[in-house]
């Protein structure tokens, strides 16, 4: 069994070590596309094309089924993924959906970057359940997590700068709608004190329970499409240790 | 005459700005890659790769001289256009290490993306000629100015952050070594006062004079690789007004 899991760069690695710590089995296949991270700021159009192409290097892998580990290329781009491709394809906006659903009294709240919360998804499928919704793009977020400031009091004022009006409207439940923000989890829940944060990686990895065949040799294979400095500390701190990983500088071109 | 100009984003502008304003006859062509912005995170390799593209875009517009509005990828790929291209090239690190020079009482300090500052093309232009030099990364400078926080109280505290060890050291002048960072001018300026603050733009524009040769309809034509909500009022803030610009979805591939 081959797993394809993408992101825009480093955060899809919470959803990774998710299925890895479920899977022992199966071969995981990661592509992090660092060369053009981050997708949040960039158009339906572009996502939709940079998500294709991730793809097809993961299908060039022979996977069998392929996570999009990115909140903004699972909110654009799923319905064209899911056409285009011979295997099962699984988004993170769903199962962080459910889980909020179990959780919350009825007020959610949701970040993300300005793809994600532009595009609507998180919304439209929290309403159709019948709670209100509070929803915030946090543009920063993605840079600071790819730059490793994780905590201190940088990423500490523009956390706050950002989720300060979810404190005044009484959310409950607040989804982290980007796989970046697991890594500022500390920071978030200090500050939003009683209220449930909910990161999607856990989820998605019970989603994926119905595709999932035996067989493999537990191995994970992380791929970049750009190395950088601090690529070798945010996967050691993402999965305890260090990892070795390849860059593959061209991805196919759709 | 035509001039081309690209920069990763949208703070080549500033460079356009005041070519546009030096050379009213001119038609200037401007290329900013906003599906791949930033750049100053990326590889030397990547870097290279996405700037021989740029050029290549420009170079279909039939410009008569290129100038590369980026610090990183003037660090990094001046030497290489100069190699591939026709026409000549104009980069903007000599031209702001110049006007540091004319300024200065002897200790410099220079600030830009992470791959501008580790590549040393500051520091070493600035040694020859027996200045002290002490420089650092901002790589959040970026990230902020694309999503147009040049004021308020997040920007200052990222700028403080950043650049509070340029107090301490008595530098006496500041090279602004992106042309994303001009935009926090006056951030950056109040909180160190009675630096010399550098921006390179005027200085680019007086260096290409002597590649200048008159004739042109004094057109400005913008293109970026990808759309963003913010970019029409970046654009504003930059040029005070708004301007039309084009989309162009594809750059071609070297």
């Amino acid at each position: 069994m081959r797993i394809g899991v993408f992101d825009s760069g480093v955060g899809g690695l919470t959803v990774l070590r998710a299925i890895r710590e479920k899977y022992k089995d199966a071969d995981l296949y990661y592509l992090g596309d660092t060369a053009r991270v981050p997708y949040g700021t960039r158009s339906k159009e572009t996502v939709i094309r940079y998500s294709l192409e991730c793809a097809e290097f993961l299908m060039s892998k022979e996977v069998d089924l392929l996570v999009i580990a990115c909140n903004t290329a699972s909110s654009y781009a799923t319905e064209k993924l899911m056409e285009e491709l011979p295997v099962p394809v699984v988004g993170v906006v769903e199962p962080g959906v459910k889980t909020a659903l179990e959780r919350t009294r009825g007020r959610v709240g949701v970040i993300g970057t300005r793809a994600t919360i532009n595009s609507g998804t998180y919304q439209n499928y929290l309403k159709q359940h019948g709670v209100s919704v509070i929803s915030k793009p946090c543009p920063l977020f993605v840079p600071l997590v790819e730059e490793g400031i994780t905590e201190g009091p940088v990423a500490e004022i523009i956390v706050e700068d950002c989720l300060k009006e979810f404190k005044d409207k009484e959310v409950d439940t607040l989804i982290l709608g980007c796989t970046h923000y697991p890594l500022l989890k500390k920071v978030i829940s200090s500050y939003l004190k009683g209220i449930a944060v909910i990161d999607s990686s856990e989820a998605v990895a019970k989603e994926i329970l119905p595709f999932v065949k035996d067989g493999g040799e537990g191995r994970t294979y992380l791929n970049f499409t750009d190395d950088s400095q601090n690529l070798p500390n945010m996967i050691e701190k993402i999965f305890g240790r260090r990892v070795s990983y390849s860059v593959v500088s061209e991805v196919p071109k759709s």
